[in-house]
């Protein structure tokens, strides 16, 4: 099979010559991103407590938004009738959305997603039903409707979204399978990702361009099988997903491993990946682009990222609501020039999560949005100036 | 007694023939505003929904915080050791600040608020222990600590706040009081506001000017006793206050008795009305500024102010939520400008209020805000005009 990009382009523009990173253009019919980029999670047709112009304003070059939840509620239909997602949310940037797949299982397993991560506290009910060749069965979590999503459904859906990117539907394996089951599962990812380019060139009209993913979970042999599969399908990007291992350590090899086999020419986005020092490790291997939901919904926890993190507590971000704010006049980072660095002191924000005013939402979204895009941003100059290592010691 | 305020400045600069309706221009040590104007409510030195910026790109000149809550949280000492109120909520505009009263007496009599608006389904617990010549003693709502509100501390609070313009501590009554209890408590309101004046020439620095309030329920002779004091006081303005009546016509005559018994020269200030046809009420009886909840409270409700109102339902706004917008294109109100107009359609705003999602909260509070800010210049360019009737067929 063979499809054609016209509207989309990769350009690589430096490399670094001591590592996989690289800076690139990624050129979509919305306009053009540089890359490394990140991607921040507009999951319902909406970046909870920033508006597009907001987001424009903080440096944004691309949102995403999810398939599941769009499908459910308002569904692609009136969507579509609406002019497509970006004119519906008023964005007209570029824009990615997933293919329902990773919400289905995680959602559906009750406790899939965190156990991606580790961590087996979610106890929701399971809702996935069936799991077969033609698809998924599973329950509306907002009707208990009966629903199937299959690679055709997410590809159409994908299509009455009208995101630049789109990308194929996969079985997204939990951590606590085993190998076999990841083996099968692979196989059955590929067959429903060739299912996705069959029904993506159906009605390619080159104002999309499709992303295959990698799964494989931590073993090497099936990374290689899945770097294989999508090497030789014409997809237009990749998207690295799945069980990325126990710990960070493993998540790093993995990335490695699967890197070291993909095309180079095309562009790669890591899926739900967004911490300064995993993303610092993503781009040495190459990665282009990255998305989480971790800075908009840190800021809605009270936590502002900072450049060098908190190093008193080891992490990469400060709580507003901690006492010792309560008379800090300083704004979140000295070295920020967002709107909310610009106007508010550390003290008011804490003020404002004690007086639970919604306000601080915003405030914390607006500055973690734009600490995202400055990171990107040092990122590439870094690489183009070859000082990666150095950049990411003021980060981390 | 004498006041001076030199740095502050209320020039008439056009009176209608035909009403009391006038346009003027109030300077402040933070700039000037155009009057008839609207302040936008900042209960606890935030907007709900919208950052300083975002009021300002909607055309806001001024907005008022609530002595009461920020006495109790952060405290007067946190935010004048912060700058003041303007420095800590990243607000460089005209500001104000009510004097405590209505709130303590509002929810202390856990009812009043209602009560003022002819409405009694509040039935939070009593929290006003004593009232006294001295002044009122009260549980705070936050923990329940013992707190003593007099005329002094809450020019002493309001002095550390540092807003521009300063209200006087009165008693407000409610509606279901008495005439007797009316009087009675008028006059220990005067007593209380030759203190305020005394406390407040005490630390007077030409940065604050002061308002008298009027009250004395709908009692024709009572608001002359009223207005009388307020005329020989050296205030800088008025602010109308208190019971206005059980319904509109009454609300309008006791506005249009009080207003034909004050001093012309000064700016009156109609406290807590912000319904468009009061407004122009209130405007051809020579209200110059008003205040209200109602704009951002109704956004939070998913409530959009609309030109013209919804003649269907006879309301002066249209409520998002309902069925019959889902498939609705057309921006909230097609004659408004402001952000939210520009970049969402009915039909989204009714996604995101069906799908809880916040970012409509900002929309539908910078769209109401803006209204606000349009039907004000409206207002102001109709009396100069001289065809404030006819601009108040086109909005109401």
């Amino acid at each position: 099979m063979q499809i054609e990009y016209p509207n989309f382009k990769f350009d690589i523009t430096q490399k670094s010559d001591t590592s996989r990173a690289r800076v690139g253009v990624l050129s979509t019919p919305h306009g053009a991103l540089e890359t490394p980029a990140f991607i921040f999670c507009a999951t319902k047709a909406a970046i909870k407590g920033a508006s597009p112009a907001q987001m424009k304003a903080q440096g944004t070059q691309i949102i995403l938004s999810n398939t599941y939840h769009l499908m459910l509620n308002p569904g692609g239909a009136l969507i579509e009738k609406m002019g497509g997602l970006h004119q519906f949310m008023g964005w007209d940037g570029p824009l990615l959305t997933d293919s329902g797949g990773f919400q289905v299982f995680s959602m559906g397993h009750g406790s899939v997603s965190q156990e991606i991560k580790k961590n087996s506290r979610d106890t929701r009910p399971k809702t996935v039903l069936k799991i077969s060749e033609e698809g998924v069965t599973f329950r509306s979590y907002l009707d208990g409707s009966l629903q199937v999503l299959t690679p055709e459904r997410s590809i159409e859906v994908q299509r009455q979204l009208g995101p630049d990117f789109v990308v194929v539907f996969d079985e997204c394996t939990p951590y606590h399978v085993d190998k076999s089951y990841t083996e099968k599962s692979l196989h059955l990812s590929h067959r429903w990702g060739v299912r996705c380019l069959q029904e993506f060139e159906k009605h390619h009209t080159g104002r999309q361009a499709l992303y295959g993913i990698l799964q494989g979970g931590v073993y090497p042999d099936l990374r290689k099988i899945a770097a294989e599969f999508v090497n030789e399908q014409p997809f237009f990007g990749y998207a690295v997903g799945g069980s990325l291992g126990e710990n960070k350590a493993q998540m790093y090899d993995v990335v490695a491993e699967t890197m070291s086999l993909l095309n180079p020419t095309r562009p790669v986005h890591l899926l739900g990946i967004g911490g300064v020092k995993d993303i610092f490790a993503g781009v040495l291997q190459g990665i282009d682009t990255f998305d989480c939901v971790h800075p908009t919904r840190l800021a809605r926890h009270g936590g502002a990222l900072i450049k060098g993190g908190d190093k008193e507590k080891n992490r990469e971000h400060i709580v507003l609501s901690n006492q010792k704010f309560q008379y800090d006049e300083r704004p979140l980072d000295e070295t920020c020039a967002c709107e909310t660095c610009k106007t508010y002191s550390r003290a008011y924000l804490h003020y404002l999560i004690r007086a639970s005013e919604s306000l601080v939402m915003q405030a914390l979204t607006l500055h973690n949005v734009a600490f995202m895009n400055r990171l990107m941003a040092a990122i590439r100059q870094a690489i183009r100036d070859d000082r990666l290592e150095a950049e990411r010691e003021a980060w981390v």
